[in-house]
């Protein structure tokens, strides 16, 4: 194994499935979230490192594609690595794998480095000691399609509501980025779920929420097997644009 | 460590807490059925080994008491035991942990096995084998007061609806027993939560959520600091009451 890759092992136990019997999206998106975070802490770019120099990594882009999903009792190894550290932001891959080394899929993801004072996003190829540049693995390509341009959506009609509340929170306070994912998962019935489960998700996310913010999910019709999706509160404030196909 | 009492190992990873910085009482509250669950499993009465007969247990009751929550980086420790088999319930118990073996706090359940053809509950003094019998552990009492008398709720209007959704789902389709306590946390504001936070909370669980249903949260103003809460669906049907401390 590349030292700067990182390998962690998950099983799917016992109430961590959804209603199909899969591990949830829900799970499995904070599961990718938590190995960044531990991988970046392992390589002294984590959480508390940052918060030393008074900054707070932001995750901009996430995209998990998957062709099956791991089900109850299976176990699963995700690997994660540095792709890219260019400009004002990193690429963040993930691989998630079987016991015999398949995929199940991957995903990918887009962070930022905000500076808790200015709100302004660092230059990641100006930081010191070459910051993230010798934690790049540059010869591990991504295994699919990076993210997309997510097109503006129609002015269309919120297909729900939903206010942030509580248990929606991280720990900064911040709507967390994957309840955003299974506000859109909620949209669909058990049955849309069972005859087309979701292959790949994309979110773009923009403004944080916080609690008591009356969020809007809009979503529009199918265009090839692809529906974009938008949360927003208020009327004009994207909190994240996304698709499912 | 006695044969028939089991202890599991988790840390609070990152994305695992709640706004407050504590281990959330969501993740606490799946990981203590996990490890009812993986328990049962393992001494041949777990969900596997009662579908093979027709049967499935049913969560009645769920109290958790916690004098501290885990927070970021901690291990804790779950250890399990059945206290009981009386007619046609079963008492689990379970300690929280930290490394050092002081207890973060304990919670205890109740449980009842259900055939899946009749709905009926099975006589647990009546099953083959002794059933539960000889892995009761008789001599570890609950450190902490027995699930109490949920009085009947003045018949008041609900604070909040919720359509159960997808994400709600466990993986037999029925709004989740966590979830359930997530709706009532989120009644709560962060800062109500943060200057009193919860110290016990009970359910009784009498009916099962579906997908689509229209769940009515209804909560009692405090009596010597504890609320009594109400989860219906429709008018007249108690999915969940219980009360927060």
């Amino acid at each position: 194994m590349h030292p700067y890759i990182s390998r962690y092992h998950y099983n799917v136990e016992p109430f961590t499935e959804d209603a199909l019997g899969n591990l949830s999206w829900g799970r499995l998106g904070n599961l990718i979230l938590r190995c960044a975070s531990l991988h970046a802490g392992e390589h002294g770019f984590g959480f508390d490192d940052m918060v030393k120099q008074g900054r707070v990594w932001v995750l901009s882009r996430l995209v998990i594609e998957m062709d099956e999903m791991p089900r109850t009792n299976d176990d699963l190894y995700i690997e994660t690595w540095v792709g890219r550290a260019y400009r004002r932001f990193t690429d963040r891959h993930f691989s998630v794998l079987r016991a015999d080394g398949t995929a199940y899929g991957h995903a990918t993801s887009v962070w930022a480095l905000i500076d808790l004072q200015t709100r302004q996003s660092a230059d990641l190829e100006a930081l010191p000691d070459g910051g993230l540049q010798p934690f790049v693995v540059a010869d591990r390509p991504l295994p699919i399609a990076p993210p997309s341009r997510l097109p503006r959506l129609a002015d269309s009609r919120p297909v729900a509501t939903h206010k942030a509340a509580f248990t929606d929170l991280d720990i900064n306070g911040h709507v967390n980025s994957i309840r955003l994912l299974e506000m859109i998962l909620d949209r669909f019935t058990l049955e849309e779920l069972r005859q087309q489960p979701p292959h790949r998700i994309e979110m773009a996310y923009s403004a944080e929420g916080y609690a008591g913010d009356e969020l809007r999910i809009y979503m529009e019709p199918p265009v090839d097997g692809v529906r974009q999706f938008e949360i927003r509160k208020g009327e004009a404030t994207t909190v994240v644009k996304g698709s499912i196909q």
